[in-house]
């Protein structure tokens, strides 16, 4: 996602993580991202074997390794924060496992949709979240999920697929909304189940998140950013 | 594998990669090893989800993204010779599949001595056969396969599981012949099949290779080094 200025990202938080509510949000922001890409990194790594020849599923590889990475600053920040990355990943267990067991890709061209599209709005999420974190942790957040075109080689070979056989684009259209289904399901579980990061979010007594109207535009900046997505692999969306 | 000075080691290449069958044998030599590395990538990553601790897991992961990171520079290589590393490697698929389909680990155990004494002895073998090349493409392997304690976690974990239960260590034991006999029952198949790889060990008409003694030293090593690695995980070999 490009950068989108709003309001509630030049917000500064209050109190830093020594305030035990606070840090127990940040441990569930980061907590939940960390899990989020390391399951990434089974995934992709697991679907990579789908690919039809080498080159494509060592792309993938580098892709589920990529994923690792963010995972690894991560947990060092969970670390140093004096959390273990363990703790703080699972009660995010539950939530990321059943997206990604109700969205099994069952062709390779669906894995290379739900790496880019999934993956994507996922990541979109987070970076909207810290918005309301301290700077330290929204620029960790956003150096971690930094869009350097990893996922890029997912465009040509879907869109040469499409190319190839456009009948397959309508059946891909259908995997993109289920995906973001999946999604939303998943995010409200964790926003029912998850307090802090809720709070994060919407706000708890003495700390202001976003009001409705804010919360609305967010969801329609995530919005967006999927249809352009799905668009640039030649989706409708 | 700690360096081993031999006669072998000394020899310089005589002919560049621009000799076409010395190429043939570099690209099969940097071939098996990159879809060894990539391979080993997937099985890493896959094993990981048999880890009892999100902590293990991510350190198996780590470790993928580690051969993965190997495959890129191997790859690198070979695309710098101007050869596809698919091309390169796709003769060897056969038998590296082979060797992990048969040696498919059941438990988080059996996967981690797999991936100290499994991927030990493949490296140590191109190691032995990169005394056999240019200094280059010696160097870059050496480089590639560099020791830098990636895989010790396995040795405390290993340790650790036998002095809580010393009863698994015989069928670990029996896991680690096990996965010796499968790799040279695959690297014979190798041997016979890649004429070019097989011709930089035993020579060609116009450049030595090792004779007879020189090859049993070699294959001397491998064990030694084969029995230090199960003995650093408590294990006879």
């Amino acid at each position: 996602m490009t950068e989108t200025p709003h309001a509630a990202e030049q917000r500064e938080a209050t109190d830093g993580p020594s305030d035990p509510a606070y840090l127990e949000a940040v441990t569930e922001l980061l907590g939940g991202l960390a899990y989020g890409q390391l399951r990434a990194f089974s995934q992709l790594a697991r679907d990579s074997e789908l690919a039809p020849t080498l080159r494509h599923r060592s792309e993938l590889a580098r892709l589920a390794a990529h994923e690792l990475g963010r995972y690894t600053a991560l947990a060092e920040r969970l670390r140093s924060l004096g959390v273990e990355p363990e703790d703080a990943m699972q009660p995010f267990v539950a939530a990321v496992d059943g997206f990604h067991e109700r969205t099994t890709a069952s062709t390779w061209l669906e894995s290379l949709v739900k790496a880019y599209v999934g993956e994507g709005i996922a990541q979109d999420f987070y970076r909207e979240v810290a918005a309301y974190v301290d700077a330290d942790t929204r620029e960790l957040v956003h150096r971690v999920l930094e869009d350097n075109g990893q996922a890029d080689f997912v465009v040509g070979v879907v869109r040469e697929a499409i190319e190839a056989d456009p009948r397959i684009a309508g059946r891909l259209a259908l995997w993109g909304r289920r995906l973001v289904g999946e999604a939303i399901t998943q995010a409200q579980r964790v926003g029912v189940e998850r307090d802090a990061l809720a709070g994060l979010l919407v706000g708890t007594p003495g700390r202001a998140g976003a009001d409705l109207a804010e919360l609305g535009r967010m969801f329609v900046r995530l919005t967006d950013e999927h249809t352009r997505r799905m668009e640039r692999l030649g989706l409708a969306s």
